[in-house]
């Protein structure tokens, strides 16, 4: 089987997953509901899901306790797109060819669905004390989940990037950017890799590298990101290229050049790579999900 | 000592116990956490947080578990005014005589700030784990914070009372406005006075009975919130009264009449104190506060 049906497949299956916690539509709340349904079935691969539910198989993880983590990362990505896309922040009408969640059900609904969303995932994680009440990791696998989405982890990221288009008097230095990716893009990656991890009952150690794996993977899959954007076309993307010089984001490719973001690319996949194989584990499918998506054409 | 005092004083320890746990004004994201910091630090009486701990009390509960859920409470009290105030939402400038978060932190950062706040509720509360890692309690805490937080009760009764006020052809039935007082200002109260009763180890029975309670004191609070708005003076209420009237907002007052009003805050009290006294503990505070809230003029 090809890595693109191998992927297609574990999508599928995750889609079933998270369909389990989307909210009935049904009470006074309905059009939040619909709204946050909307926002979660407009799609996507689904990779943080993926990535944690393979980090869990690494570990030898067995059992239901992962399910509502897999559905709450991505509650968590998704909120996060639908406030993106808010006419006070990028504004976008359209995500992948659909109409984003504001652009539907108006501004307000689109910051309260957001809202409900982010909520939402602490609220179907915390069914997993339902299933272990008494497992520590399930309190650790809560706290990763937090810090990472949040003023430190993605939320602080987006605040950093947000800043940085509206102030042009913020120089963006290569510090500065390398913040707003390790914190914008990696952060959700490295909660994923850690808690399928720690659910499993990997140890400290093992936590702490496949945070590593996760924040080198993060990085070059945004650094990809910024290469595609630029040397992709519209039909392969389905978005619109060359958009981040259009709204004159500042970008890895902007900031050291194409050469240099393809060998950073090359570097950090091997990274990640080889720290992947020092654990020593049967590592699956993991391997080659990683290598997918930094090389990934869109 | 009067009520005021007292109720001032305990205000004063949960400002102490807040500040312990606001984030450090540092880093790259240093203007995001200027933002959630001045959100919180703009003020209040600390009611839910006041709550909880008192119910904490009741039942026998010692030691530092609790407070890491005092502060999340507040958070999300908080992060739901700054979203609520958004131009998109109510369009307020100012609140408590303060500017809100937005007209000092432009709009982007207003919402980014109360996601923020909404997901270190999360991170602060989730620091109980390591003040007691194997405690059930603290799980089950976590999982009323998020329920009560979200699509099914505070964020859910915002969706359908933002709704009422954008779509004028939704008739405002008692049923409706019920359920929008019961999500929007009653949940909040029942996650601080059931998650107080559960961290101090009561049982189903009592956490229940504390929900009850607490129901009827926010929807009791919320009636006398309506009152006020009619009966008040700006001096007396530090807000202009009448706004409810002016914004044509549905209220219990515009449904039902004052004097029925006045009654039903009446009867709520009096079920509230009685559910309070049939507990037969040693109420403390507890009973005074409840008084104090429902009965206060400003």
């Amino acid at each position: 089987m090809t890595v693109e049906k191998e992927i297609a497949l574990r999508t599928e299956r995750i889609n079933a997953v998270l369909e389990n916690y989307l909210p009935k539509e049904e009470g006074y709340q309905k059009r939040l509901l619909e709204a946050m349904n909307y926002s979660v079935r407009a799609g996507g691969k689904r990779l943080r899901p993926m990535l944690m539910q393979e980090s869990f198989l690494l570990f030898g993880g067995t059992g239901r306790v992962i399910e509502p983590f897999l559905a709450a990362i991505e509650w968590i990505h998704t909120y996060s797109l639908v406030h993106d896309d808010l006419p006070a922040m990028d504004n976008d009408e359209y995500r992948r060819g659909k109409k984003t969640t504001h652009a539907v059900y108006g501004e307000a609904m689109g910051i309260l669905a957001g809202d409900a969303l982010l909520n939402y995932a602490f609220e179907t994680a915390s069914l997993a004390f339902e299933e272990a009440p008494a497992d520590p990791a399930v309190g650790k696998a809560f706290r990763i989940l937090a810090c990472k989405a949040g003023a430190y982890g993605m939320a602080g990221g987006q605040a950093v990037d947000v800043e940085s288009e509206l102030d042009g008097s913020l120089p963006m230095t290569e510090e500065r950017l390398e913040f707003i990716y390790r914190l914008k893009t990696c952060a959700l990656m490295e909660a994923s890799m850690e808690i399928g991890a720690v659910l499993a009952g990997a140890s400290a150690k093992e936590q702490e590298v496949m945070g590593q794996i996760a924040g080198k993977v993060g990085m070059a899959f945004q650094i990809q990101d910024d290469i595609l954007d630029l040397t992709s076309t519209l039909e392969v993307l389905g978005k619109p290229i060359g958009s981040d010089e259009k709204n004159r984001k500042a970008t890895y490719v902007a900031l050291h050049g194409m050469e240099r973001a393809k060998e950073e690319v090359e570097r950090l996949s091997g990274e990640a790579v080889q720290l992947l194989e020092g654990l020593g584990k049967e590592d699956g499918f993991l391997k080659e999900l990683i290598r997918y998506l930094i090389h990934r054409e869109k």
